[in-house]
């Protein structure tokens, strides 16, 4: 159904462009495409997103004219089908680890692909069980007795009747607790000969009689240059899961105002379970973060598209750091409306739950959060330690407070401060910047005892996992008051204003670092408390216009959003 | 296939004696069969409990001596198939609400039983939509004009064939994101006649000539007495959610004893994934949490069938603090180990996601969790201003500590005075002490606002939901010693002594009620964070032993527990 699905848009040439078209207006449109997918099945976004996000834009971007001509054309309309072989059985997030090898035959003028070993088989390759006529595979390049690391050729696996090509093997990955809308596969080669063309040759080449080509010498930087493909992943991945927490709050929400229960007076009717305070509490906050890490993902698309080779690094970075809190946001919020819809949740006909399994993988695929999580702390650690050592400010990455004295808050939090927009920046600067000192001087400590650097960070992970949170939380408050600086006075910008304090006031209540490294005192903290729920009172006559205004059509929410009484009649049971 | 598994036990005797049986040991056994069925499916264990637990104990329960002859040998036999319906389309946790009516027609001596609108269909009830030949069904009973509030008829909905008897319509509830093994389903009864001795009689009964008794006269505790067979339950649930993490840990630790991923050194072997502290972090605490409610929930068990008309109250809040721990506490750990096993844990084969799923309505089946959490504090409160008010002592649910002088604590904390039994119980009981005043205290000034007193709760439900996890935190590390004492100096009672102490400490990591309110400084919070990454790496060698003493049977883990590369291979694929 998913393919036929796919098949149906690109037959009425949704994706034209979105390949061969220029500028930064075709990558936000295909970005806009996958969440409007998303709106309807995360699968035929994934899938769509396969052709065109992970093999079109690598052909893209590891490759040279003569892979755009053949290849980008043909993709768009669908003529091929790509998939992505990077991941092995044995080897996901750790790429530069990966097994399957490349030789060259200079005598033909070929590559010649191999699986070693049953770790070294692709794996999860989203396309390859079925419908894949092309792949992009990922190797180690073996060239005369060295390897020279992880590089990507072209390989045709199936023909276009859909036959599996000789001395490839192909089998299902099997059921899976969501997106088996998505054919993954595994993929073995034996002896695989591929043209020397197919090689994608931007980053590295090797002339035909076998001289291997590269501007960047160092192995470990090639390689690190054949996985930037996985940012447009990762940015993908941080946008559409925002969009399912748009659309479960839509559902939850809705139905926690019209689903009754219990009455508080001896005789009086049965209250809304959005009147309850602590079911307040349990999605409008969820609401508030959404609105917020939508702000930001809108800025990380805008940073994506404009990228430039000297912004690649941060936008590393910023996505890696949106894409973990955004798709564990998305996992909670998803658990949160399941349960506050009682059974209702439970039924694959609202939605929620089906994307629970559909989302889930979000948090493990283009990139690992757990580690990915330490990987975003090594960076800013990396960073902070450049910048200090060459004595100059910072500049990026939102680090330039630093350059700046520490915020002072003030000793005595109330409403109108939690409220200020000034507070907050500061508040979340200060835990920033002294979870950035700590970590420095934590692992600093560790090396000083004797422990590698690699050793070191092992040790340090509960900091790093406090500091990667904070940078994303602090990046996407800045992106939440830039936006409300942009909205003229009146009603729309106080409701913004409500919201983007139920953002910074719930980030503070929830993380334990503001107790535990003193930024807010217990009296305090008591303070943000009692504001969460002040706020819960005061966004609750605006839930309704708040999930509207996502503007998910009505079609794509769920029974229990409307009138689940009669849905649930008889008269309906017998349809 | 589920229904056919229960009858292929059936046929086997695996249920003889688990309803006609007499005493604690045959309902020991069936929490055990339980328990063991989980092991395998969790559907299948739904599937009986709904035979054995909702309608046999329920008849048996509520019921006098005509209806244990009649239906609890024929239930264990298999001979008929009950289901229970409770629960309504607009009334689930709020009993009370429930819409269908029972009026009694005293020319007939019959009951005649209606479903007045679209909201009052029965709805969720399992083994409704295929299989169940009889239900026990609660009414609002409607006397003379009074309402006598709810009560439980046998109904018979399907006759021996399984067709749907006259005057009942059945409708399935639909497709849902887990335990499809049980068909739950709707029912609607049109002027539904059943002979008067069909009512369940033991709290309240109607004469031939239709005179209405009872021994309690208040409506609302007669409904309360309707409510007991939840608590059974209530305790079934609690115990199969532990069994549940048991699995689910027992396959992600194996798998991060064989999968391996990135080295530290430069050309050193890959780490498994259980040797990096961030993994341990991950997986760990929460085994460690397994086996401290593992111990608490074989105390629920004792209490459980050792219950007397005296102790139903305390067993009442016991049960339902414990089962909102429990399944929250399994929710998690499963979210984790399927993130913990990458993509593997999408894997359906794997049985983490599965479980993920099948287990996901038990946070809000047998009492929502939430609105449990609030019923749970309430009742501590309770207790806590009758003892005050009548000037006595503190006499169960393990209050008594509150007899004493508040625990102080030491105000620097060693890794010696972290790991004391002593010192755990005293910041547990401190917690809990503290939090029970100020929840008081934060009742009573609602109240002294003008607040009534169901107002006033409803305000005050982030202390409520503080207060219900302190209790059920201390209850449990309480059984965890007591089982540690009876265990004999050795290599086990240390072991057992690492696993309490990562119990109590991870507790007090999570909780930011200690930081908040003081009970541990931010310089000892340091100290029990680092605390419990210590304990990380002392339990590490130790993590297959105590997941291999959950005593699973090999077959009921999954592939990745074992030799998953072999599992994955090209010659399993062509199987």
């Amino acid at each position: 159904m998913t393919r036929r699905r796919v098949r149906w848009l690109a037959e009425r040439r949704v994706f034209e462009g979105f390949l061969t078209g220029k500028g930064p207006e075709w990558e936000l449109k295909r970005l806009a495409m996958e969440e409007v997918a998303v709106a309807y099945d995360n699968s035929l976004a994934v899938k769509a997103g396969v052709q065109l996000l992970l093999w079109g834009n690598t052909v893209k971007a590891l490759g040279t004219k003569r892979h755009h001509d053949e290849w980008l054309k043909a993709t768009e309309d669908y003529k091929i089908m790509g998939c992505f072989a990077m991941t092995e059985l044995g080897h996901g997030s750790n790429v530069r680890g990966l097994e399957t090898v490349a030789t060259y035959d200079a005598r033909k003028a070929e590559f010649v692909i191999n699986t070693p070993c049953e770790t070294a088989q692709k794996y999860w390759i989203g396309g390859a069980a079925n419908d894949a006529t092309h792949a992009v595979v990922f190797t180690q390049l073996h060239m005369n007795g060295q390897n020279q690391g992880v590089h990507a050729f072209i390989v045709q696996i199936r023909d276009a009747n859909g036959n599996v090509l000789p001395n490839i093997r192909i089998a299902d990955c099997g059921h899976k607790i969501g997106l088996n809308g998505v054919d993954n596969g595994r993929i073995w080669f034996d002896n695989v000969r591929v043209p020397r063309e197919n090689m994608l040759n931007s980053v590295a080449d090797v002339t035909a009689d076998g001289q291997y080509l590269s501007d960047i010498k160092d192995p470990d930087r090639r390689s690190a240059a054949f996985m930037s493909p996985l940012t447009s992943g990762r940015v993908t991945v941080a946008a559409t899961a925002i969009y399912s927490a748009k659309i479960c709050l839509s559902i939850a929400i809705r139905y926690a105002l019209t689903r009754r229960a219990f009455s508080i007076t001896p005789n009086g009717p049965e209250m809304l379970l959005l009147d309850y305070p602590s079911h307040q509490r349990r999605l409008l906050p969820l609401l508030a973060k959404t609105y917020a890490m939508n702000f930001a993902g809108n800025y990380l698309k805008v940073i994506y598209v404009n990228r430039t080779p000297q912004s690649i690094k941060n936008l590393h970075v910023v996505s890696s750091a949106l894409k973990i809190a955004f798709t564990w946001h998305n996992m909670r919020t998803l658990q949160e409306c399941r349960e506050a819809c009682g059974g209702q949740g439970m039924k694959t006909e609202n939605r929620i739950g089906q994307m629970k399994g559909d989302f889930d993988p979000q948090s493990t695929y283009e990139g690992d959060n757990s580690y990915m999580t330490q990987q975003v702390s090594k960076s800013l650690l990396a960073e902070y330690a450049a910048t200090k050592k060459q004595n100059k400010p910072f500049n990026g990455l939102g680090l330039e407070h630093l350059n700046g004295p520490s915020p002072v808050l003030p000793s005595h939090l109330t409403s109108t401060i939690l409220r200020s927009s000034h507070f907050q920046v500061e508040a979340f600067r200060l835990r920033e910047r002294d979870l950035l000192n700590r970590f420095a001087a934590e692992v600093e400590d560790y090396q000083a005892k004797g422990e590698t650097k690699e050793g070191a960070f092992l040790q340090t992970y509960q900091l790093a996992q406090d500091l990667a949170r904070a940078f994303a939380d602090r990046m996407t408050l800045d992106t939440f008051i830039e936006v409300e600086a942009r909205v003229s006075a009146g009603s729309l910008k106080e409701v913004l204003g409500l919201v983007r304090s139920m953002y910074a006031v719930v980030c503070m209540e929830e993380d334990a670092s503001f107790l535990r490294y003193g930024y807010l005192s217990p009296q305090n903290d008591a303070a943000v408390r009692k504001e969460v729920a002040k706020l819960c009172s005061e966004l609750r006559p605006h839930a309704l216009a708040l999930v509207n205004s996502f503007g998910i059509p009505d079609a794509f929410l769920s029974p229990i959003s409307y009138d689940w009484i009669q849905e649930n009649s008889w008269s309906s049971a017998k349809l």
